[in-house]
């Protein structure tokens, strides 16, 4: 029994995660979701990085995006669009459900994560999936347009604004959900997925109590580098490296991590930077492929990982 | 310029609505539509009489049904009914569109009529429809299983329970919608339409003001019973009357009626019916046809409704 906990946010996440239970125990395995992208839509609670986990891990997603379901349908939005209604948040009818299901529980006074454990169960998942807290936690950008809210920046604006700061707005009152902090404690080995470090692990990070369970548990701690040969896979990650003034590399991430994570898993497109982050940031880096394309790479980086998080030196 | 304003409730209502407007200037023609069915559905508003209501002059209603959009899916609802969610009120994929819209406007702190006058700009509407307060206003219906929200009573549980009394919560405190009561004041012509005296009339009664402005202008008010036969034409009025210990037939509703209506259109089934209903309430009875089954018959309605309430003796 190998006891897993993944700091998670999206799709890098859910294809990290995708792998990972496949070579351990789905029921070992504790996915701890971001939340800060979360959004009120049309009095709808939508919870993008539950929902692509959840979505990748019960074979549902669409495979194209990433995100959302296969075989979707967009009638509704269609007709919200006619008639003048929100319409740049790509919701299908399907995928409406998902919020509505989860929106009525919320208003029935059931936590987030409850709510989640039900969903999961009900589309046949074996692992853990909860979001950090069942707090509101909001992350808002800080750009040259001003404070934008996450999907504003990130969906409506299509990250094309350049990010100067973030904040996690109700962070500093949050609890982790149940079960999170010993989901922590109990790991053999905790990995930090490859995820956008600022959008998608800070806001995880910000919640009281989950830094320091991380930093205290270091030695099996380990960090999936997001950037390869100095881009983001997906998303803003490399741009929001630069305008915060990082070295848009995945040394650059590997700083960020350095006193979080024992593990630094490294693509072999960026080998030649191995060295450099052993001697800067402390750190034993592996080498290894780190693009997730199929089934296949996911159970390698997946195993990969966790055979060096728990193999402490 | 006949300028008519009718008191309306649902299925009915909207019918009549859809013949009036056919007979006069539609934009001479207030509907003021009951809220008293509103309800909040997994975080989203839906109002369904103003649905009806917009839904049937738009000619885009269901016509086997008189409520609910034509050709309609049920994508999102079979969904969610697969997740667990609540599948008990009927919410088809478009539909659905309309509740999201109207949940986002509000949200954004725009009041109802603002949205109604909107939506029914949007799908192309001339007449005025207005919720007839922008405030919150929740029909409760007290049964032998207690009380009901109105919806739990009226569609989860078929209306198949005894209703013993109504209250309007909220009533006391709500204002009129902006222009509901000059349009009562300036109106040629107030219509009472085929609605339920209990579920769709008395809310709109119930908020503070409307009463009187319609007593006060009796003289030109005409109601159209919603009972032919000694039965409603749809829906638990006649069961209703029976339970709140009130005549089941056509004469039961003049009584109701008397004191806000100066003429009362009684269907040529209950012509028997029209001496007792003068001889007793005052009332002038007009006897026509009342079924609404085809455009001609709504129309026939609604100009024979007019000409008796312009006809002031």
């Amino acid at each position: 029994m190998t006891r897993v906990a993944v700091l998670a946010g999206g799709v890098g996440a859910a294809r990290f995660l995708d792998g990972l239970v496949r070579v351990v125990e789905p029921s070992d395995v504790t996915a701890i979701v971001n939340v800060g992208d979360d959004m009120e839509w049309a009095g709808l609670h939508i919870s993008p990085d539950l929902d692509t986990v959840t979505y990748t891990l019960a074979d549902l997603v669409n495979p194209e995006t990433g995100w959302g379901l296969r075989g979707e349908s967009r009638r509704t939005l269609e007709r919200l669009s006619e008639l003048g209604g929100p319409d740049w948040f790509m919701i299908g009818d399907l995928d409406l459900a998902t919020h509505l299901y989860r929106t009525h529980r919320l208003t029935q006074g059931d936590p987030l994560s409850a709510v989640t454990r039900d969903f999961t169960a009900r589309i046949g998942l074996e692992c853990v999936i909860t979001p950090v807290t069942d707090d509101r936690l909001r992350t808002v950008v800080r750009t040259d347009a001003g404070e934008l809210a996450f999907q504003d920046y990130f969906v409506r604006r299509r990250a094309a604004d350049s990010v100067h700061a973030l904040r996690f707005d109700g962070a500093d009152s949050a609890k982790p959900a149940p079960g999170v902090e010993e989901a922590l404690r109990s790991a053999d080995a905790i990995v930090i997925a490859p995820s956008n470090p600022f959008l998608s692990i800070d806001p995880l990070l910000s919640v009281p109590g989950v830094r320091d369970l991380v930093t205290s548990n270091r030695s099996k701690v380990a960090a999936v580098s997001p950037i390869i040969g100095g881009q983001a896979v997906k998303g803003p990650a490399a741009d929001i490296l630069q305008s915060l003034g990082h070295d848009v590399s995945a040394l650059g991430v590997a700083r960020i991590y350095a006193e979080l994570a024992d593990i630094f898993v490294l693509d072999e497109t960026d080998a030649a930077l191995a060295s450099t982050i052993e001697a800067e940031t402390g750190m034993r880096v592996v080498v290894m492929p780190t693009l997730m394309t199929d089934v296949e790479t996911k159970m390698a980086l997946a195993s990969g990982t966790l055979e060096a998080a728990l193999d402490v030196a």
